[in-house]
């Protein structure tokens, strides 16, 4: 069976004891900018309720246009003012660099991509370059932001200070 | 209390409770490209596992250079082959245009962002839009992509055909 499939199948459940609609605008009016990884369930790992939080999601959580995009959406259209990144341990962007990663796409596909994949190795000071970012873009309202990695192994937050 | 000092003190609940280390690679194999919208808990209403799927959100969940950063990572370093899109009703990029919204943005800044913000009036539309974007994409090992449209009154997931 299709992934999709079985997420249809899931569904069904869910739509049977669906407790409601929300309004779109975010309750406690903040966005989290998180890593895709998969052992990263937000809701749970933050204690966000349905309806409390934006959440934005790419490899490594990283900041680029899009990130700005979609915090200025968040911020301008829907009324978040606060920002909390959640980057976290055992990265696969801290196990390949630019080089190797573009290597390795083009090896298998013919084609190298044009733009960085955005590898780090160190994921604090990734966390606060991820800060300045947002902290220097013109389009925001609030630059009111706070950086976290989360532990993958232990389940724990800790800020970057 | 900032919501990140709300989010770290949850989190030591989350940690107390701790199943235990996952691996990196989504034990499903799949990729989901959502919108960041915060009524959509993407891990209850598809039925995820902790561990089974990388999770890519953003404004829309339109397919960007980011968009395709991530899935690009996704599949060449950790193992993904399915894609699967979930837009929703009533979001907030039907709710504006390119133009209100950049004025929107310029007047409350000064200024005026020189990036699309990827307003749609149809998000049949738009899913299949999307689609179209990562079947075309050089860089992806799997083209295999489906999409879906979240209705936020019901709560239940229509895969657009």
């Amino acid at each position: 069976m299709a992934e999709i499939d079985r997420m249809l199948l899931a569904n069904e459940e869910w739509a049977s004891r669906f407790p409601g609609a929300l309004a779109a605008r975010p309750a406690r009016a903040v966005a989290v900018v998180a890593c895709m990884d998969s052992r990263m369930p937000l809701f749970g790992l933050l204690g966000l309720a349905v309806g409390d939080a934006h959440v934005i999601r790419n490899a490594g959580g990283v900041v680029t246009d899009d990130t700005i995009r979609s915090l200025t959406i968040s911020q301008h259209l829907l009324g978040t003012r606060e920002i909390v990144l959640v980057h976290h341990t055992e990265c696969g962007l801290e196990a390949t660099t630019e080089q190797a990663f573009a290597d390795q796409v083009e090896q298998a596909t013919g084609h190298r991509p044009p733009w960085p994949v955005r590898a780090f190795s160190d994921v604090d000071a990734d966390v606060r370059e991820s800060m300045r970012l947002l902290r220097e873009s013109p389009y925001l309202l609030s630059h009111e932001v706070r950086g976290t990695v989360y532990d993958v192994a232990t389940g724990r937050l800790r800020e970057v200070v």
